[in-house]
């Protein structure tokens, strides 16, 4: 593909990104990095387009147009000081909520910083006076790329329109030569993504994509009761759910049958084109499981994708949303469950026994009724007391438990730290985590290090934390990784990084309780006993051993599932 | 007052506003700036107080305490480095959407950027990191700095517990010696704010506050629509309902008699005790009018404030509001119409009666029959057409319409650019509102001056704009300020300014229609006239002379309401 080709399908998506919000009316001030966008904008028979000469006009032209319906304008300049030019209006749109989008081309990365002619940092141009700021890539033609201009486009406009209404900002660099391509038509990727916005209170208007067959996401934590919610939507639907450990689906005291708990071994192992939705319904991010994130990205164009966010923040790392739902978990499923019902049995019985099957493989997986990380996990889980918590760390911990997780008929709630994914701050999270409810800890012997300090905490607060400390000594999650491909010498002192420590000291130093059981079961008698204080125990992993475990289930069950 | 004392109180308050917000749990970590803070909290019994040492560990466990019931949770450490410790749980905080309040203590300003131990700049210090941030003032014990630093914390608080959930940051300067007066009483000015937050979308919750002797107050730019429900709920309160030309309350298609329009006439001469609300309830920021402004700013504490505001900023420039009520008007007025009745027929006819004095004041003023500044922009708003949009400048146009405006029997919308009230992009933004309906502006001539790249726009578009333009050659708002009593030279070259310029050539120069009307029938006539394209009606006023006629006004309005 040609430059220019790229450069007119990725502005072709940024408008399409634009319209899908709501842009319907954009004022250009003439330039010259801001050719191809004021081509295809003028060009485009859905934008009334303006041309005002002197940028601050034209900004506060713009905001008179705006002020009138509340409707969102874009503003659209060159590069340099013709973008400062807008700041008057973009400060007055910021204090009356006035809903602007700016859209500043800039020169690429290369020529900044580098005394290149009209070359000025245009990152972050009005700090705080914009509600948003994002700074896109170079142009780019592949379909996720595509999607991403498409995607951002439309979220910073949202944005704009979100109350209290205001001023966007999008900075677009550009590459020579400027002029589009205007036999380019809107790359199919993005066409099939124009879909009107709902934002109304009633159910009526999403109720006809309840009817198709779909499936339920859900990512983040979730509180018991909006897990037991959408439990119930997930039955009257007869969709099958999806949610890492963290939704609290396995355990908010309802076990359901269309609750795909074994996601990740489902997916690994490969699901045939018959398991994919006509509509997928999510809620929050993405699940950590990697392989639901891996299909969901390739299902087909003609997937309808409702996305329901209470904070309108429309996280949607699959950049594939055409709905969204800006209402509670609460309201959206109260609403929802008035209309409710099982469109297609045949649907829900596919997955269902997906499920079983999978569950079978795993609670018949004789490994897990020997001691080592991996059942470790699993038990912690499952010994949990009734209102009890469990706190996972990141790296093998929550990966652990989100393949081995099995629904627990009694209420319990599982906490991480999942924003950032760190490492930092575990055992403090925790220790402040178990200040209400007695709490286990299942963490890694890398994070646990990191955070000795929090340790005081817990002996000083006497917190009832009982920490499962799976230690392999060092990183075990790269043995998951591509990094294990990797040259021993490398892999060692990069990623392996052991530590070789000798926990019981630290035990020692906080006055902490510390145990080693030898075998399963004395791990699961230590985990049934009640602590009101804190306590370790350590359970000695093998470095690379939750890999072949998993590895070898994956297989096992590729096995079953190809021999229907 | 001693320093102590005055730190002392300061920090009460501050720590009122955290628990009026819903703060219960705080952990510190010791330090010596933080001192106050720290023993202050520890010894108030509703903040249940954790102290954690080191900083890193101190942030995650707030963040696990916080996760349990996603309730904000303040976090307070002493000034330096030790801040920059809770750097990675605040990431967390912001991705995981869980409500942080972290008060760093900083040392004043004049140690900082001298080369002071300890002192680096913690402004902003968490970057995008944070939903908000705010800079303390040095503590000051004036009833006002009180009111502020309560209300601060109150609204970072409520910031961290809006939707998305997230971390706050507040920086706090404070000078030694440290220790706080522990004899000291949280200051009564503050202690009356607070109040029970209502956050449900039940009028039972707030219809207590409505059966009151109460007063509404509107301030920015609001549709037609909105004016007209808000009328509405005033009759049906029988409550007088204040608000400025851009409130629209004036033309929003129906004459109410509640509808205080001359309440700066009313406010400036002087109103009796009387004449106090038991509730004020207030849509948004605050009317021009400043007389107003500070008639509210002196009632008396027991007063109650209800603030609406569905974009949840509580700009309260008064930071007086107890009960906040996020909604929209509508929701809101729909809500409280059906319980509404009118509480006090005396209550309500004193107003009316105020009223209606003042209207017949202004009507039998001589000035409005003859051309000047002041019948100009009277006549501008009086003349508009069913549908047709005004656009007022700021300075003496504003104020003029808001001391002059009659109500209008038909539709009509004004806009003006209220959010930071500058006068550089007046006419863009006036041609911009005129693309959807026939507009007029009124400007002064150093607004029109600013903007005559404007008047390009406005000639190429041809769109339908009357621009009538004040022109006293200069700032003629500074005659009605402070300013006026300077010097002559002092005055005239710095205020005045003076620009000699002959506006004729600049309409000839866009080739716009021009006209000079000689008197007050001819610019009537003018008015009434419709324009398909541009054009500008010059009215030449003298400096002063809308200054003596308002203080003419108040002096004999306040002779008037002095007999009764």
């Amino acid at each position: 593909m040609t430059h220019q080709e790229t450069m007119t399908d990725y502005i072709l998506s940024l408008i399409e990104g634009f319209t899908a919000a709501g842009i319907k009316k954009a004022v250009i001030s003439p330039g010259s990095r801001s050719t191809p966008v004021a081509l295809l904008l003028h060009r485009d028979p859905r934008i009334d387009t303006q041309i005002a000469i002197d940028e601050r006009s034209a900004a506060f032209f713009a905001l008179g147009q705006a002020k009138v319906d509340l409707e969102p304008v874009l503003l659209v300049c060159t590069s340099g000081t013709a973008a400062a030019n807008y700041y008057p209006a973009i400060c007055e749109a910021k204090a009356s909520q006035v809903p602007l989008v700016v859209l500043t081309t800039d020169r690429p990365p290369e020529l900044r910083d580098v005394g290149a002619p009209q070359a000025m940092n245009q990152q972050d141009l009005y700090g705080k006076q914009v509600k948003g700021f994002t700074e896109l890539s170079v142009p780019e033609s592949t379909p996720n790329m595509l999607r991403y201009v498409q995607f951002q486009a439309s979220q910073q406009t949202r944005l704009a329109i979100a109350a209290p209404k205001g001023p966007v900002h999008i900075n677009i660099p550009l590459r020579e030569p400027l002029l589009p391509d205007f036999s380019r038509q809107v790359p199919s990727v993005v066409q099939h993504m124009i879909e009107p916005k709902i934002d109304v209170t009633d159910a009526k208007e999403w109720s006809t994509y309840l009817a198709k067959k779909g499936m339920i996401v859900v990512g983040e934590e979730r509180t018991l009761q909006e897990a037991l919610q959408l439990l119930r939507l997930a039955e009257a639907l007869g969709w099958p759910i999806i949610g890492d450990p963290l939704t609290n689906l396995a355990n908010a005291g309802k076990t359901s049958s269309v609750y795909i708990r074994h996601a990740d071994l489902i997916f690994s192992a490969g699901v045939s084109a018959e398991f994919q939705p006509e509509v997928v319904l999510r809620f929050g991010r993405l699940p950590v499981t990697k392989s639901v994130m891996q299909w969901l990205m390739n299902l087909p164009l003609s997937t309808e994708w409702l996305f329901v966010d209470e904070g309108q923040q429309w996280h949607d790392q699959l950049q594939c949303a055409t709905v969204f739902l800006p209402y509670r978990v609460s309201d959206f499923v109260q609403a929802s469950l008035s209309t409710a019902t099982v469109s297609d049995t045949k649907w829900t019985t596919m997955w269902e026994t997906r499920q079983a099957q999978a569950a079978t493989m795993v609670e018949e997986t004789a490994e897990l009724q020997e001691l080592n990380e991996t059942s470790a996990v699993y038990a912690a889980h499952q010994r949990l007391a009734n209102s009890a918590q469990l706190f996972v760390s990141n790296s093998n911990a929550i990966r652990l438990l989100d393949r081995y997780i099995q629904n627990k008929p009694n209420e319990a709630k599982v906490f991480g730290n999942r924003g950032v994914n760190g490492i930092d701050g575990i055992t403090s999270t925790a220790v402040g985590v178990a200040m209400e409810n007695p709490t286990t800890l299942i963490t890694g012997d890398l994070a646990f290090f990191h955070d000795m300090n929090g340790l005081q905490l817990a002996t000083s607060l006497q917190v009832p934390l009982t920490i499962v400390l799976l230690n392999n000594n060092g990183g075990g999650i790269f043995s998951f990784l591509s990094q294990r491909t990797l040259e021993k010498t490398d892999f060692d002192s990069l990623f392996a990084t052991p530590t070789d420590l000798e926990f019981e000291q630290v035990a020692k130093l906080y006055q902490i309780p510390y145990h080693v059981p030898s075998d399963l079961d004395e791990l699961n008698e230590l985990l049934d006993q009640q602590s009101s204080g804190p306590r370790i125990i350590e359970v000695k992993g093998q470095f690379a051993e939750p890999v072949t475990l998993w590895e070898t289930l994956v297989a096992s069950f590729k096995a079953v599932v190809a021999n229907e």
